[in-house]
């Protein structure tokens, strides 16, 4: 539990780079387009390859929302995680999967929706090929955020 | 109030025709790149020109978030407007206006981030020559969605 808080302010650090208003600059990546900046890479010890964060709404009691954009690079993925309060992906561009534990692996493209109930275990992540790049909206914050848990396997990635 | 209710309702349930997990395809417009499918046109009432909307998440009370993406055509706005629990917008593509009651105008662009506290009138809409493409997140919603007012005048669109 220590463990998870731990990694849960590390990615909320993350989180609060973003600021409230600010003009979309174009990251300098090959596999997909993006509108906000690349960001900050996310800590090794919550993802396999690389997966840049850029906060967009940090966390307060008036909104009780976190919302920001991930660009996983071709392969990258979070480990297993779950959100005490759920949380929604919207896809902007590229490919990727999407696992919920238990259910099939899903892909994922430009313009997809994708619903994580509360307190679910599930990764995310981009194809081989492609990147992804994602919206995450973390509501009701005031249940908590993010708890991490084990890395996808290679065998999990590639649904072997 | 009557009438908020029943325009409340009228926007709540163009928000509902998205579903929960979508393939994006691009809409037929020039003025803006877009995620997602162009939608519906957003009722006269609560708009001045065309602004369309397409839902991505439906109201309940699991994750009490509406998720949808507004594009409103060049010249197009919303009346003033409040939400109960405030507004974030995540602007997508293209250039337009965002204004707090009392406060100046604001030019708003690609990779901005907009948030409408609770309870205060504000409107937003697109630039007179550029359309706007925006991600509009409610959140706690158990608190209300939307209570429509009236018209943006020339005068104010204009900043006159």
């Amino acid at each position: 539990m220590k463990r998870f808080m731990i990694t849960s302010l590390a990615f909320a650090t993350l989180l609060s780079l973003g600021c409230n208003k600010q003009a979309g600059k174009n990251a300098s990546n090959n596999e997909s387009e993006s509108i906000f900046p690349k960001g900050d890479a996310g800590p090794d010890e919550n993802f396999t390859g690389k997966a840049w964060n850029y906060g967009l709404v940090t966390n307060d009691s008036l909104y009780n929302t976190v919302v920001g954009n991930v660009y996983f690079e071709p392969g990258a993925r979070s480990n297993w995680h779950t959100h005490p309060a759920g949380q929604i992906l919207i896809i902007t561009d590229g490919v990727g999967y999407h696992q919920i534990k238990g259910q099939p692996r899903q892909t994922i493209r430009k313009g997809a929706v994708v619903k994580c109930p509360p307190n679910v275990e599930h990764w995310h992540g981009a194809s081989p090929d492609t990147g992804l790049q994602q919206l995450y909206i973390v509501p009701n914050t005031e249940k908590g955020i993010v708890q991490w848990l084990q890395p996808v396997t290679d065998q999990e990635y590639n649904n072997q």
